[in-house]
């Protein structure tokens, strides 16, 4: 089997629009991430993780406006209230495991009681897909320690993907899921901006995967490549699994319109060949760190809001990133073994481009 | 009977804020109210109309931020999602009997193109209570001429309530109701900013009422003042009514704020005895003038936001202005004959005042 | 130019799961749906129409389930507020011009007291596209004459589509649009249901057309066929445009579920290359006629709960059906010209069918 | 200073309905609260708890509908995405302080783990106030064994109130608070339902406390009882607070319709003095244990539905129970010294029943 590569060192673009230096979230100027990722035989076996991002350094003192959206709430995501209410962001946001958004949430208030930024009161977000078929979800894994390595390990400049973090022991389409990222740069005549997406991808059904349009899931089917292997029972079949997206601009984008931006999530999502199961956490959330807002200003804040007739570039980037992020998760992930002597296969990156190929004329576009 | 005066004129205040010059959502500087009535026997018994808030003269091309909330929605506000998506409002809002809704909404639009301001495209805000225990409301009386002619009679200043425009008809607590409207100033770090109420009060049993918290429905009951009368027959009980409240400040509030201070409305029409029952529409708007918004614009919008911390006074004066504007509905509304024959009582002002003597002890408060 | 066909005349299916006999939304029983379509050249040129669902025959004592979704709000559907606190629909559905849902509204009203069928109080839905570039949109075309027309020509059976109806001046991805209608037929433990979808599709840029994967809009580019002509100039670029999308089954689903369903829809559009332009009103609604809803019941009543476990195929369903009902449209839609001379181009067939030869290799799928 | 009693030991009523035995949520059958307090000095000091209420005994193999509604979301309530989009709630609800959510939520999951009934999934409810004032938050003293303990001690008939569980440390209205609550029986045509509340009241400036509409908090004011007390500075004066309300009923409401009810808390809140202060996080959630929801089922569930029309005497019970579960909280709480040597002060009941006096007439309504 080929290495793993990112979908464009295969030569398939996702969209017109250009990406950013890095193709991730971090090419927003300011985002950070920050992975912990642990893995263990004994005594219970572990296949997860904690994930950070920090929309900017010194969140805690220069907030961020956000926005969220439910497309199928079967999942977790904690601070939503405050962020409806407020429209702002004012810490780390925490991905990890179903069972283990409390400890990543209380932690995070932890972790800036530690650095003594607390005037009293924190409601963080966190957000979880599952990983129990890799990893012995039950054995509670996540500690505080976790939280604050990955706190610690959060910086700029190229995003680790796949199997790494919070997307450690998830699955996707049936291939081997994880952390995914890309990013998009768009021209307004308000000027230009970035959006970046990450993504924790953990859902679907392999027949379901397309990739720019293309069946790929129905080509590389369960016959070539099994969704799930284990010693000795077959899984039952189920709909089980979550997409948690993270996306960041620098745009100018007041609250409500960072919803609408969370809401394209969606539109990236389904090209890809989601459909929101019923047993799918495919929750959103979107920050914007064009302007600037401390905390307890005494005077009316000067914000910039970026007029609703130019925002549709940022939402065809945040469509695209957000499908392109998903595949890059798939194409990243390696093939991993775990709990119960579970296998889940990484997606055959020369499967792909095979199917691609077949599928593309030979035109400039391909 | 007493002749109508306000609430304050007989000497009961709500709350401990001061009021605006006129105690009326035209306290806020741009807001104008504009009625038209209908009040006719024949061929068929009219006893309608429609009231139209413009919230700043040149609305169309200097929108504002706006917001809503449905505390109950067994009634109709149309525009709201435009509203919700943009957070603005760019014309006039009208509020009239249920079955005009259409005719009230479709004319505002046409209004706009008379004038040659529409560039394709409006979701004007119309809103409805419904009249017709005292209407012949299938009558569908409301034509494009009534909206038009509250839109030329929209002004500042001294606002009339009770019997008038979209209130004519209305019903209160088994009191003759309409339009009511109060205001009150506010003092905050970023400056001093006016919050400006005006109700269509249509809802709510006899038993329910409460004037400052004093019981006034139960001690004037049905057996005082009969909530309903009919020849031949007694109406059946009903929850039926609504509530339309319209919230405007001056105050440089954002759209989710705006909504926020929507939601306060629940706050007031709560002391006054509201509960929301569920054949009741309870929709309630708020807009803020302290940002000019320019539609089409090249740039980004320099847009002030009030800090979060500073939102409180704004929230008791919008709680305040909605409870005494639905007890000024009620003060101001005289009795009428009408559909069938069916008298609604005014509530009587002496009553009123005996009552709020005997609950409340001689100390400064009252 | 071949005649216009449906997408599956052309060999070209969405999905795996089987259609209804009529591969519309009226294979869901009960459903009816009827047209009345005004075109016009004097006094001023008429390119629309009025569309509207019936959910089921005596729909007025016999009301049902249903639930919305705002994907993009710059479009306008009234009613909103009680089904979101009900979950029911109690009567018609009328689906027109932007200018037009005020009157369309009234008269749903007006059609249920002309036939004695109103007690007091009716909220009916009514959404919107916009037609102006078509027709002359200012001239306020419909009447209540062609709302009660479409009413009297509510069926069962096949479903006309394209320029006919609400749909008559709509265009969809720089081609002619208009109605479109398909369904699917899924197997449940729960039993065998049905979901029909109907959409009147207004939207989209032309590169963003996708049919099942496939490019058609950057392979049937402007330069092939373009969006618009007009005599003399040409259009500002514009991403005006909505699309409203009514979903009907008679699986028996609880009033969130069918919000739940609505909102698959956002997976067909973003299949068929939608994104939720910020000019777009991107309204769905779903209704389920698998319980029967007496208004004014005395007693609990006895409804049936499809288990959430087994909704997954019905979101899959309406899905395809919502991505198939938009092509349908464009299949449909003939070439028009209209306001001001302006020509629409209806979709080259034979250039789809030779795009989605091109893209598709020589398999069992196609 | 007279012993502690319940508002009725008073004389005191709020509204007409009668209570349930035990004027408590437990009236409502099936319904079981629990608390765990955690009073220290050493190492650090500690006032704090939890409280768990359990829905039904069973509740993991026997689901029942809810319904949240956010009034002022400055809190937190985990569980609330798939609780929107499920309209279940299928294991016991955790209450706590605002830095312990995380590790109550987590523990509710670890519980039913220990206890072999989850399914690999399993998304708590747990909400919070903030008692930071009397307790030293930032040492998280809240641990597994803590909700364990509560867990354990769930059960029927009377509950504590006051300075206990979750409400431990709790300032309400400037005077100590805590957990309250009470019940009212209703009777429908379908017929006879019991509808409780529990809070967590810790939200509130003195001088907007009102009880049954008479203005105590402005009679027993800041200079007759202060509202907290330190040594040696005074508190910054703030908005901070918070209240969690849980409303049950054993009415067969739908998921709709347990929102709705929970959206007339805010009516018994705003009946109490409350306005939803910006610091405040007002978080209100309602299920309904009229159906019987077996996860897993393979056939169509046969539930019952109240009908709306028989809805408002539940709104009215609602509203009434939260109004005197709050002044029930008031009446119980201690007055207790805690962190840093702050004293916050009980209510003074006698103050309270010399108030009420001089308010309410000789009239057979007191």
């Amino acid at each position: 089997m080929m290495e793993r590569v990112r979908l464009r060192d295969l030569g398939i673009t996702i969209g017109a629009l250009p990406t950013g230096e890095h193709n991730a979230i971090t090419d927003v100027p300011g985002v950070l991430v920050g992975h912990a990722t642990v893995i263990a035989d004994e005594p219970r076996v572990a296949r997860t993780g904690v994930t950070v991002i920090v929309p900017r350094e010194g969140i805690w003192s220069d907030n961020v406006f956000g926005g969220y959206c439910s497309f199928n709430g079967n999942g977790e995501m904690t601070g939503v209230h405050w962020l409806e209410e407020s429209g702002m962001i004012d810490s780390a946001i925490g991905i990890s495991n179903t069972h283990a958004i409390g400890v990543v949430r209380d932690t995070i208030v932890a972790h800036a009681v530690a650095h003594g930024q607390i005037g009293g009161f924190l409601l963080p977000i966190a957000a979880e897909t599952y990983d129990g078929w890799l990893s012995d979800i039950d054995a509670f894994h996540i500690t505080p320690a976790h939280v604050f390595a990955a706190l610690a390990a959060a910086r700029g400049g190229p995003v680790a993907e796949g199997n790494i973090g919070g997307g450690t022991g998830m699955i996707c389409y049936g291939f081997k899921g994880g952390i995914g990222t890309s990013s998009r740069v768009v021209s307004t005549k308000s000027g230009v901006f970035t959006v970046g997406a990450l993504v924790q991808a953990n859902y679907g059904a392999r027949a379901d995967l397309r990739v720019d349009g293309v069946p790929v899931g129905l080509e590389i089917g369960l016959d070539k490549v099994p969704a799930r292997e284990e010693v000795p029972a077959p899984p039952p079949p189920g709909d089980a699994g979550s997409i948690i997206v993270v996306l960041a601009t620098d745009a100018p984008l007041l609250p409500v319109p960072c919803k609408r931006l969370a809401r394209r999530a969606i539109v990236g999502l389904a090209r890809a060949g989601g459909v929101g199961y019923n047993g799918s956490g495919d929750i959103f959330l979107a920050f914007a760190t064009g302007n600037h807002l401390p905390p307890g200003a005494g005077a009316p804040l000067d914000v910039k809001m970026l007029p609703h007739g130019q925002i549709d570039d940022l939402f065809v980037a945040a469509a695209d990133a957000v499908e392109e992020a998903i595949i890059n998760a798939l194409c990243a992930a390696e093939t991993m073994t775990g709990f119960r002597g579970r296998t889940v296969h990484a997606l055959p990156l020369d499967e792909l481009r095979r199917v691609m190929a077949r599928y593309r004329p030979d035109t400039e576009r391909f």
